[in-house]
């Protein structure tokens, strides 16, 4: 048997741990942002799909493994750039990329299960779409989550 | 007393709900990635500092905030548009600023001290420097952890 404050305690991890276990899961999980707002330097005719809507969709039909998550974002601040996709994960490098068009859709989602492929999200320079090779924007390392606490 | 099964689960309790102080305590830290190979498109001299070696230390010099950590890297893959610098941590917007120069360094530190003040990383857009505003190579969101499991 427990005291109160005991119960009360084993409570609290429990909310704990099953709050690590969600983020350790989700973790797994690769994030393709998708910037639906782009009109990639043009003036959009009435009615007209913008080119980064379509790039979503594109993306969307040309079927999306199931450890990436594609998630439309209004602007990735690239709009000099062309359409733009960004791929993170926690723990992985992030990657942006731009000058893309819908015709880019297959490779994209290729390149985005390469790097769900890759536990750090380094993915050999050659096992890239030549996209990714020639039209990174930008890519940020991993944050670093535990050196600190472990001096 | 507890059985021994029972002390197994707890000690794996402890470890889980340490593992997550950790990680909430770091994810309170901004880091400041600039890149230190940039040489910003020049050939340089015998003995030469590369520009982007340069920036980190003017930025070093500038002094940091407590809760900045100032983190150098080779390469942020932005190397057509000069020196560049990532402000990212856990649960925010990332953003990437390029085209710099070691004469920034104090506004780029200014820039990152308001980043660390805004809880999502979205800092008002005229509480940025201009460098921040006008030298923004891409942002990406932060990474939705929790969502999936919310269903």
């Amino acid at each position: 048997m427990f005291r109160d404050g005991e119960r009360a305690i084993r409570k609290e991890w429990f909310v704990r741990l099953f709050a690590s276990a969600v983020f350790l899961e989700e973790a797994m999980t690769v994030t393709l942002h998708v910037c639906i707002t782009c009109r990639a330097g043009q003036t959009l005719g009435e009615g007209e799909v913008a080119p980064g809507k379509r790039l979503h969709e594109a993306i969307l039909a040309a079927g999306i493994p199931d450890d990436v998550n594609v998630v439309p974002v209004e602007c990735l601040s690239a709009c000099s750039q062309g359409c733009s996709v960004a791929l993170s994960a926690p723990g992985r490098w992030s990657y942006v990329y731009g000058r893309l068009t819908d015709a880019h859709a297959g490779d994209i989602v290729a390149g985005a299960a390469a790097y769900a492929a890759a536990s750090d999200g380094l993915v050999p320079w050659r096992s890239r779409p030549e996209i990714f090779r020639k039209q990174s924007l930008a890519r940020i390392p991993p944050i670093a989550v535990v050196p600190e606490a472990a001096e």
